[in-house]
Order: structure tokens, then sequence, then C-alpha cells
């Protein structure tokens, strides 16, 4: 392991950190808040450490794949850790777990609170969780490597562990211009959508901490009826908006580099869009008994669909008293995710698709064992590496699945609560139902089982790996 | 497709039915109860049928592993419906479907009741109940092929897709032989189980019927509080005989075949036992505190573990009323399973195992990915088609789950419920949680979800592919 290299990445992360924290400081220069010295001085430290710790150059350039899993998982722990000390020292958290778990949750874009009352916070702190839905999004390290002169082949080892999804979606052969790209694309589809936010008159503090939230598919709120209180155009915007940010971004480079006609035929897309459709129907015809028109429960059921499917987590109704069959409809959406290379969590419509083709192939052969058949996915063959690291991926889900409930359940809550707490966190959704449904949060649990969960949500954002191999003890050997 | 074939060895199948039903006949008329009639009736109905229609001998011998699957699937199918009549003709059942769910529930060694007074059935059909975990624990087509003289290679096909687990386990190089074997060490054992109940001064009734469903992994008892109220000793045996009918019987003929050494050094046994005794120890500290003793907390623990991990099913306490912990440790019990060859149900150990190494395998893989590693179980390096086929099928179980627990959510009950009712039918365990919980009953369901769950017993039973070829059109075709 070449732990200087690490320790010189993290450092840069560090200092990207005192950039970030430089936005929630001036959100408390405008609104005069106190709790802006906290924000200062996390920057003022964040930034000295950052500076200092990467004047010496690291001793060797050596960067493999285990460097790329270490930096990448590490880094998102020292944005943690620092992270959420502004809030903490805030004084509005409770504990440091409290204000670490609430960072996890925003950096991993889940959206998961341990607060009852929302609104009681300060415009930076709430400016901040948004803030943190946004950088979690899209990546820090693609951030750091789309501005940062970083040469040398560690790049893809990087991008790599960041990115979600099965493989790798390189827009361009360069991965620093891959990264620039996805960035322009991210922040442009932001602007329009606080554009079209202020435009149905909402504020413009509302306006840029909810599109940040939708962008990263996070679903912090500023209120505690999360987007249940603003106008139906409002949430249809956000509805639409979480639907675009759930798709994979090659679709947008296709768009981007006038190929509209490939851009349609995007498989993963398909898939996706034909399963939102299909969950609204169903749920519209579920629920419309609890509304006045089935034009309110089409626009309830659109909108809980697109916030769980993108794992988003805003929610306009509590989901949590509609019928059992529209509640197993989400939780099941809760697994599925949105589409690989965008900045949504869970499972990744393309996994589930090309499993499923995975079973459907099994079947063949058992009915031919001759007839070699491979598996096609976006017009390629995929292949054995891909398919047996989706499978290993899926089975190491489903373990730590269980391992996570079996913890949390240490508490004493009722099993729904447990499991869609897992659910919730290990997909990066934010609500689950019962006692974490849309009303209700995660302080219900005792402080071991937000660790627990706080893992689960690193893990999940990660996409298991990364997180799994800093445990293992034979990463941290040297050659 | 061989048709003619497949209705030849139907009609064997019949003749063995009719064989079957000539238990509770005479059990009928030990007990002197007018419900023989109906015994003595499909009886007399399958055999006729049965003979008329093996007369007309097969037109060919093809008979290929898609041959295997669709005839040992229309086979339990078959004996599911005609083993139905007499339940239903006895008029001790509510409708066809109730006495439908009772014998897949039997055959496939679940024991999901849909009766809440199981005391108030006459004793031909609680025999009759009983005798069908018997018939299904080892399996029916096992059976025919250990006495009838079928030749050709079919033998092979039949024996793979009625036997559970990842491998077929062969005692000896024939599939006769192997099949012999396995019939008589489940016969042997059943007896001991038998005389052991019978000392303890159980009636010979209870003995039998209880040592069935011990035997088979099955789980339907004869009273209504399952086998709360027998002395505690008989509850010990029956936990002790329904570990020893989870453990693979490869161990068992390598004690009768005299290599003690080799069964004791068994992978997958020792897993097995590690697993129960690390599980019945939590669980008794977790419970004891409603316990008297340590003793008798111990006590219970070991036997609902028991129960449970070799899915049987059987209780002799609440466990849906214990510590959120305990309830969970069993629900991932439920999914475990036994070993791979025994009569028990669930994804199984080895499977389990072997999944858990492909994780590892691909931790190591993500590190150095030019050292490439194999998988060693029971001291082989798995092949790769049995680890693909390991991680499809638990991609396809998890696909059936989530299936399921949405289609018979639309009934409405709670999400634990239906959770667990899919986790006790798919895996052939019995009894779930909450509504579906130990001191509860199948019949809160509606008929369209009891179908469903009829449907996740025969595919849990036989290991999923061999009902979803059922359901594949490319089956159907002829060559």
């Amino acid at each position: 392991m070449n732990y200087s290299i690490i320790r010189y990445i993290l450092c840069r992360v560090l200092e990207f950190q005192a950039l970030f924290l430089a936005l929630p400081c001036g959100a408390a220069l405008i609104y005069q808040e106190e709790e802006g010295w906290a924000y200062g001085a996390v920057l003022a430290g964040c930034f000295v450490i950052g500076a200092l710790g990467k004047m010496k150059k690291p001793k060797s350039n050596v960067f493999y794949a285990r460097e790329g899993f270490v930096t990448v998982s590490l880094s998102w722990i020292v944005l943690s850790l620092t992270g959420a000390l502004p809030l903490f020292l805030s004084g509005e958290f409770p504990s440091y777990t409290d204000a670490l778990f609430e960072t996890i949750s925003g950096l991993t874009t889940t959206g998961a609170s341990i607060l009852g009352d929302v609104e009681a916070l300060s415009k930076c702190n709430l400016f901040w969780r948004s803030f943190t839905h946004w950088i979690g999004g899209m990546g820090v390290l693609v951030l750091i490597l789309a501005v940062l002169p970083l040469a040398g082949g560690y790049n893809m080892h990087l991008m790599r562990a960041e990115s979600p999804g099965p493989t790798v979606g390189k827009l361009v052969p360069r991965v620093k211009n891959t990264a620039r790209n996805l960035y322009k694309m991210y922040v442009f589809l932001t602007i329009v959508q606080i554009v079209l936010l202020l435009i149905t008159g909402m504020s413009l503090f509302e306006s840029m901490t909810l599109s940040f939230g939708t962008a990263g598919t996070g679903g912090f709120g500023v209120l505690n009826d999360s987007i249940g209180s603003y106008p139906v155009i409002s949430q249809a915007i956000i509805t639409i908006f979480m639907i675009l940010f759930g798709i994979n971004f090659n679709v947008y480079y296709l768009l981007w580099t006038k190929k509209p006609w490939q851009a349609l035929k995007h498989e993963e897309m398909r898939y996706y869009l034909g399963i939102i459709l299909a969950a609204v129907l169903l749920i519209t015809i579920n629920i419309q008994e609890g509304f006045h028109s089935i034009l309110g429960a089409f626009h309830h059921a659109a909108f809980q669909v697109a916030s769980i499917i993108t794992t988003t987590g805003y929610s306009t109704a509590d989901f949590n008293q509609w019928p059992e069959f529209s509640k197993v409809i989400l939780v099941l959406l809760m697994f599925m995710g949105a589409c690989a290379g965008s900045t949504g969590g869970g499972i990744k419509v393309s996994r589930i698709v090309i499993m499923l083709k995975l079973v459907k192939n099994e079947l063949s052969y058992l009915i031919h064992p001759k007839r070699v058949r491979q598996i096609h996915f976006e017009n390629h063959v995929v292949n054995k590496d891909v398919l047996r690291s989706i499978s290993v991926f899926f089975i190491a889900y489903a373990f730590i699945y269980g391992i996570s409930v079996l913890l949390i359940s240490l508490d004493g809550l009722g099993f729904t609560t447990n499991f869609t707490a897992v659910a919730a966190t290990l997909n990066n959704i934010g609500p689950g139902l019962d006692q974490v449904g849309p009303t209700a949060n995660f302080a219900v649990y005792s402080q071991p089982a937000k660790y627990v969960l706080m893992f689960d949500m690193l893990a999940g954002r990660l996409e298991l790996f990364p997180i799994l191999l800093l445990l293992a003890p034979s990463t941290w050997k040297r050659r």
C-alpha cells in the first residue's frame, strides 16, 4: 500500500472541504447567524491541515485499484468527520454522533435525519445539510479529478471507486474530461431547476437547498413536512427533476453531443422510465380512494415513486398511511434504485435488468445445456467479470442487509421499522416505514444502531466494496 | 419434449399415490372413522388411472434435463391435486383450495396450516397430513427410482431435479443404489425416533405422526399448540432429531460405511452445527428474562432454532412474543435453511458458505486482479457452472420473494406478516411472525394469496428452476 499518496490526496480533499464550507459561511453572513463561527473555524482548520499536509510530496506515484478504493473510502470518512463538526459546534444537534449521522446522511445523499423539528435549525446549518447532498451526489473525487491537474494512472481507479454502477461510464477517453463533462451537466441541470423553482415563487434559499437535494437525490428538506406544503406546481417540477437526476448521465452526454436517437435508445433509461410509469399507475389506482380526484392521487403517486426510485426521499404525503400494496411497491423500488451513472442509489436498474437476464439465461441453459448464450445490455455483450461482479455485489448486499437488521434489532423496535430503516440507509433513500416513516425520524435509534446505519449509508453510496475493503486485513499489507 | 414418457412416469406416480393413500385408509379402519371412504375412493381412482395410463408404453426413451424437470414438477402437482381430494371430501376443510394448500404444505414439508383447530380433525386426516411430510422429505421420484426397475439415462435427471442443494450428492455411482441407500437411512432414522418417542410414553399414533413431521422437516403437529404440551424429554428428542434430519445424508452414508473421521470433517455439517450453537446461545441470553431458569430458556431456544434452521416449523413457545433480536435471528435462519442433501428447505448452508467465499474472493480480486483464486468446498474446487448456478439461484430467489410479497400485500395485511409468510412458505418452514406466527395460521389470507403461497412452497421445495421452467414457453416446444 502506498500510504504517502493516500495522505497527499486526503489533504487535497481537506482543502476542498474548506472550499465547500465557505458556502454555509456565506449563508451565515447573509442571514447574520452566530453559528457561522463554527463553519469559519472548521474551514480554517481544514485548510491549514490540508495545505500543510500536502506540502510533503508523495514518495511514489504507484497507484493501483487497492489505493483507489482506500483513498475514496477514507476521503468520504474524512469529509464526514469534518463536515459534522460545524453542525455539532453550532449546538443545534444533541451529540456529535447525531451531527455525524446527519452529515453522512447528507453526503451519501440519503437524507435520513435524526431531527424532528428541522425548521428550528439555523439557515447556515440547513444550507450545509442540503449542500452536502450536492457534493455527494456526483462525488468529491470526481470533482477533484475534474479541476486538479492530477497526472498519472490513478484517475481511473478513483473514478471507478466512487462512481455508481456495474461499470464505469467513461463519456470520453480521458478521465479528466469525463469528470469535467459530468460536472458541467450536473451544474447546468441544477441551475435550471433553481430558476424554475424561483419562477414558481419560491425563495432563493429554498430553491437552492431543494435543488441541491434533488440534484444529489438526497432528500433533506427545510420544512418539517418535507415538500408537503409547497404549491402543486413546485412539487411537479421537483418530481420531474428527481426523475431526470435518476437517469444515467450518459444519456445527457448523448443529447449534448447531438445524438438524440442514441439517447432515446438507452436501454437502462427505457427500463427505468417504464418501471416508473407502471409503479405510478398501480399506486394511483390503489390510493385513489383516499384522494378527492384521481389527478390528486396521480400527483402524489408520481412524486413518491420518483422520490423513492431515485432514492431522493422527499415526501408530499405520509405514504406510511397508504394501503399495504402501495407500500410494498415503494419498498421494492427502494431496492431497485435509479440508473447507474446517475446520482441515485440502490442496486441500480441496470444491475436488476442484467440479473433478470441471468435468470432467463440459466433457464435456457437448463433446457439446452450445449447452447451457449451471452447476455446483451446496451447493445454490447456483458463480459464475464462484470456478470460475476454483479452477482457478488448482490450477495454482499444481502449479507450486509441481514447483519444490519440483526444488529439494529437489539434496540427492540419492530420488524417493519428495522427492515425499512436498513432499506432506507443502505439504498441512500431517507425515510422508511413505521417508526422511520416520512413523518418520523431516526432519533428513535440508539447510538450503536446509528453507527450501524451510518456504515450502511457509506457502504451503499460507495457500492459496498470500497468500504468492505477497509475492513479486510490484507488491504493494509505493504507489498 | 417427449410427452409420452412424461405421461408414463406420471401414471407410475399415481400408482405410488394409491400406495401412500393405503396408510390413512388403514388408520381410518383402526380408528373406525367414516372419513376413510374418501381415502378409499381416491386410492381406487389413482390406481385405476395409473394402471390404465401406463399400459401404453412410451413411444421413445429420449429423456433429457428438460424432461426431468418437467416430470418432477408435474409429479408434485399431480400428487398435490390428488392428495388434497380426500381432505376435501372428508368435509373437514372449508374448500378445495384450503385442502390443496394443506396438501402442498404437507408434501413440500412446509407445515403451514390454514386450520385453527387441528385437534378437530379425524385421525386419518391427521395421519395423512403428517405422512405427506415423510413422502415429500426425501422425495417421491427418489423413492420410485429406488424401487422400480427404471432403466435408461433418465434416472440422473429425475434425481437432480428433485434433490435439494447446489450439486447432486450421489453416494454411489449408480443412481438407483444411491436412492435406495438414502431411503434405507431415512427409514432407519425415522424408526429410531418413533421408538424413542414411544419410550417417553407417547402414543404410537403421536410418535409416528410427529416423527414423520420431524423426518421430512415438515412441521404439522396433531395438537393445537404444536409440541408445546409434550414432556420436556419428548421435546428434547424432537430437537435432536430435527437437527439430525437437517444434516447432509452424505454424512450418514460415511458413518454407515465406517468412515467416521471423514464424516466429522464434513464442511457443511460443521458450519451448520456451528451456526446452530451460536444462534442457540445468543437467543438463550436474549430471552432468559422471560423464563424461570436459564436451562428453560436454553431448552426453548434450542428447540426453536432447530425447528427453524431445519425448516421444520414445530414450536414449543410463541416466539412471536420474544424480543426483536431473537426474532430477527430466527428470520435469518429461515433463509439459511439446513444442509443440502438433507430433507430441510431454505437456501441451504452450503450455498450460503459458498456465497460468502465468493464475496471474500471478489475482495481479494479487487486488491490483486491478477491473482486468480479458486473456491474450495468439501476439499474440492467448486466448478464455475456450480458457482454461476448458486448466484443465479439466489437472484431468482430474491425476485420470486419480492414479487410474492407484492402480490399477497393486496390482502392488506401488515408488512411483517407478508414478509414472513413468504419466508415461511418459500423456505418450507411453516410459521412466520405476527398474523402467521406460531399460534396463528394462514387462514387470514384470501384464496388468490393462498395460490401465490402454494406456488412459493412448490418452488421452494424443488429449488425454483423446475417450477420456473414450467412457466417458460420454450420448455414446451417439441424438438
